[in-house]
């Protein structure tokens, strides 16, 4: 049922904000992060705009104000509050925001349950598959967001001190996987859901290239820290070498090391030592891209990745990814790091945006973001697939972004 | 007694935080503002650093990071952590920073209530006093700093949403008084506490002048504000008038028009129509100073306000101001708005700072800052004095300050 | 023969500064612009550093300084001086630089006259062709640089007040050409010169599509203006609006209004009435893909404009460009304006830059930049092709940049 | 004769421009700075807007534009070009800038030469002897800012290239001297020229206090760097203690170490070994201050510097000073470094500007500004007195500033 899968999301959420305090749910560590309290009345809002005030019989707005203070970035439904200044709005306060969940979902409900005209049922069921694929975007956001925050503090708390983090992973090698070029088909096909922009499905000549079995590992990656890659200029592009220079970084975000020199690193479940077997994460685009400069190998387009990932299981990874499956064959191409690609974001030829406001939705991004693919350990379940397309500007590192590597057949 | 006192003024700050949600207590609106969790957790460091590190026999600190989380600017103690980043302490949380505060309050009770020899006792009741009076200095910013943060709000939000706000203000004259010049003496005399940047007391030559018998209306402001006050160059300090045009302001803070056009001001009790007797307030030295060279008069140096003010009784003003009394005389020395002078804060001949890191308290910010005389509504009751200097950069509008007119006399 | 080739282009340059006082040539405007003296040096410091370094028998610097002085962004070659301070370089005076270009001009002369192993003078040949076309490059840099800072100046000078400007275009309407889709070869291909970037040539699926026969004119632009263009969120790409609203722009750069409210352009010529029949330029990508989204249109893709090209005659624009042929054939791809494309600068599959630190030419840029096809009134004759890429970022508007728009085959 | 006088100071600031190109006199190394073609022309417009454009009978500008081009800061004129690039003015040129001096000055002459009603003679009196001192204020100006400019080149070119620099001093030794307190008199004096910010003359209350007999020494200031001065909080100021750290200060402007490891220092004649036992200049008032905290002194207050001052002769210092009187006498008061005091620039009792735009010229910078007082090396001849107050935010370090130490009598 429908109703089922909207209340199980839902709760998902909250799930995710119950290691966290009243005060957590507040702050905001960087323009790029919302608190936690606002993804929770931002989704919200997204149902209520969205599906209750074209829908709803005698709507009226759980509080008038909310409409400008959760909008994110529709012009469309007019005013928004500044992005920068979200973490200050205290009130509401969190009961209210639980308030607000709990209102919007019951007026769902109603909705549901009540009698709809044949096409309007249709308009609904597709505008609740998209509020809660939204909601699902905001939980992994929610996950980086906090973890920013509370990376800020020198108490290096946990958001997950109960729980036992993962253990260490096994070492297992890494193959070059060659793949076949030719005239692909890319995007999303099928009758599941998929948001505009994997969309339409179209033919791309896809030249003969080899794709890595795994991730570039944390051990991998401070090889290339210990040959000095942050101080060496020819690796990196002309951006990414002022970025790392203005900004004097010389390790991935979130990597320290303690008074006895080694190498730690602040997770959601606190500082730990460094698990040199798993995937480096935390990336931005400029590193991926020199880390492949230095190691004779290039970043995959997003075609090769989508030609490579098609047919392959997807993997729940969220926060305690079980070991991936031994051997030589592709792995990690979801549930541990979504993985930068060289494609910048672009329309797929013929790509059309919906009508309205919910038009905003993907398309006025297309523009200095960069493709990653497949999903991370923050990613909902049921949330990734082949055809999906992840966005952020190159110098992004708060995400769960690693390095899978690709090169040309000689 | 001693503790009596403590007591007293330490629960007042726990009372002041009473109307707000933990959420209201965490946020920075801006930062030159510190949340209020802040405000109650510095205060009680002030204490535990520099009596309990010092004075007590087995010194172990109630959590060791902080010493550098709720250091203000005290370099001689060692790291801080960044003042913009003082929101984002969702760590520790208010029952973390009350029992913080309980636990070195029973600190206190038990220093003072032990043996000490008597050079110790004298410094105990010292740093005490200077303690209480920090604390106090903070009561102040704690009002200032929450009212900035609740107007940030779409939904301006009352503090006192319980209490009656203030009756409007009865109409009343305001005169020029006289007061000769000569060699005056200035600076702290008596028992009582002082700051050191009070003191030496020492003479100074004032040429006659007269002082407004009252501060500066909303009224008054308001013709300022409709004679074009605000887009005339002429009136302005350079950087004044840099100021009013790179930040586009029209009006003082916290004034707003609602949709009928009708003059508002955010208070600690919501948004509410402007008294127009009352003392315009949340002004910058450079509205002061333009709205004085508009009315053909000056603002009074700090010594010209001091001199007026020996022997005025000091009125406590809090939140709820009696009203002045009625007459001539001088009015509104202290309990409404503290008064901008022309003088820049500067040591007085002699100054001498205390040794070690309480000598950072304020000798070295005496430079681009100016100094305000009097007290507002929102300075504990006790903390006014007529040799107080009280300070603010030219630009500072989220205090309550605002206009004493003086001028030559001819 | 080589030598004259190299004489005639090297001459080229300093005829273009002949209109220019010694003072507007030390000036930059802006950082991404550089003073007209750079230009003359820089040139010759590529023929210095690349050349006459690494294969003059006693290499001996025409002045040690220069080496970091001239330095545009290799980082092979060592320190750089900052590129925003290029306006302070008062020393060496256009005597030096002129006497600069003659010294390098003579070495480069005396080399090419002298002995060379077969490899060598392969090499030489190959560095003195790249040398060419860089500093063709920088001979449009040096108008549009210069056109920046005339425009700077309240006196509005003509940088050529002794030519006559060019006539008002005949009207001439626009039509829709269709082109099939398929399996394209894109890239450079046959024995001329080429940048790394063009190669190598590669297959390339283009789909069906429309592309327009001519480029927008200033009279279509204006109807974009005047339909309100830079005031509705919805035609822009997100970034392009906080653009336009953060700069609050409201025509493209050098339209104005004269007191009579028409409109004028500041141009190479001066101050001048619009030509409403000429291609609209000087405009961002941003303002070309609103207006493209305006039009119910899009911009090419940099493959669909080369399959476009490819056979289309390079006509040299010039800053005398002859009216384009008549009808409805493809008009303008060459010699009026940069035509933006939705492509991002990237590197094509198999891309291999130089080694050294000429391999920094063009790869390390190929990130947030975006490409545009054809040549402009500024480009030197033998310049331009159908496979050259220039690239600028997303808000450059200073080059001549205009619109062709494409549209998908319904 | 007055014109004599005119002829005498227009004719320097032409001198002071000879041994520079045109390409040097157009450039801007910093906002606060001025190109030297800009001094020339604005000092010129002083004289045609406030003299000619109300005196002559039918003004007509010597070019509509100069008036707002040439402005400075006067809002009662009118428009100003932006004051940070005034480097792009390279039309007009060095040549037309020269003709309008000449052409402004033969006005001026033919004014002069003319009948005039006697209350026009007296006001023409006065306002050239104020052009002509505010003339001579930026022939300083003109020489610190083409330091500041050469200083920017990686060839550090003397300005003085055919001079021989000046030799060394001889070692003397600094003692304190005593000064009585009481109430003295301060401001100008006497029939002479003075600013209005000079007057009126006044009482102000000195306590006794000592001199230091000379200038802090570039030996002495060497030795603060050397006991790690410039990384030791306490002495510094709070914000000045923020400048040095955000900048990454360690040594005074203009000094610089050479690959040896001997201290240099970048003057008009070029790069220069230190002269130990000269003046330290180009320090900053943050600079000043901690020193004199380091020394155990402080600096003097502008009331004190000038009753030192009153009966000293005014050395000329100009570029070639002449060595200072030996003995332990008052030296260095004039013609050396301008020395920072400890007051704020305020207005003295009962100061008035004058009318109209011309009252801009001194009352408006009253704040956020720190008083020097003396004279330098570059002063012009006749323009020093005992009550001049020079003023600059505390941060400035391109002027010739330096230190005089105070100490108060124990």
């Amino acid at each position: 049922m429908l109703i089922d899968h909207y209340n199980k999301v839902r709760q998902h959420s909250l799930r995710l904000a119950e290691p966290l305090s009243d005060e957590d749910c507040g702050a905001q560590s960087m323009p790029d992060a919302s608190p936690v309290k606002w993804h929770l009345a931002h989704t919200t809002w997204f149902f209520e705009t969205f599906i209750l005030e074209s829908m709803e019989a005698a709507f009226a707005p759980f509080h008038p104000a909310f409409r400008v203070l959760f909008n994110s970035y529709y012009n469309g439904v007019g005013e928004k509050h500044p992005r920068a200044q979200r973490g200050l709005l205290t009130r509401p306060g969190m009961d209210v925001v639980r308030a607000y969940r709990a209102n919007v979902d019951a007026r769902i409900a109603r909705l549901l349950a009540g009698e709809l005209a044949r096409g309007e049922r249709e308009r609904l069921t597709m505008l609740l598959a998209l509020g809660l694929e939204h909601e699902q975007q905001h939980q992994e956001l929610l996950l980086t967001d906090v973890k920013h925050l509370l990376a800020q503090s020198a108490l290096f708390p946990a958001y997950l001190d109960n729980a036992a983090p993962p253990a260490p992973q096994a070492a297992q090698s890494t193959a070059w996987l060659a793949f076949d070029g030719g005239l692909a088909q890319i995007g999303h096909v099928g009758d599941g859901f998929c948001f505009d922009n994997e969309l339409p499905r179209h033919p791309q000549y896809v030249a003969p290239f080899e794709l890595a079995s795994a991730l570039v590992t944390n051990g991998e990656y401070l090889a290339f820290i210990e040959a000095g890659g942050y101080r060496t200029a020819h690796l990196w592009l002309a951006e990414g070498w002022d970025w790392v220079r203005s900004q004097q970084l010389a390790c991935p975000l979130y990597w320290q090391r303690d008074d006895a020199g080694h190498w730690q690193e602040f997770t959601l479940f606190g500082l730990r030592p460094l698990d040199w077997q798993a995937p480096a994460t935390h990336l931005s685009l400029f590193e991926a891209d020199a880390y492949a400069h230095w190691a004779g190998a290039r970043l995959p387009t997003e075609a090769e990745w989508e030609v490579a990932a098609q047919g392959v299981a997807v993997e729940v990874g969220q926060l305690h990814p079980a070991a991936g499956a031994p051997g030589t064959g592709l792995r990690q191409m979801f549930g541990r790091c979504w993985q930068w690609t060289s494609s910048s974001y672009a329309p797929y030829p013929g790509y059309r945006t919906a009508p309205g406001a919910l038009g905003e939705y993907n398309g006025k991004f297309m523009l200095n973001q960069y493709v990653l693919r497949g999903s991370s350990c923050a990613t909902p379940a049921g949330h990734a697939r082949a055809s999906y397309r992840n966005f952020f500007p190159a110098g992004a590192r708060w995400q769960f972004t690693g390095i899978r590597l690709a090169r040309q057949v000689e």
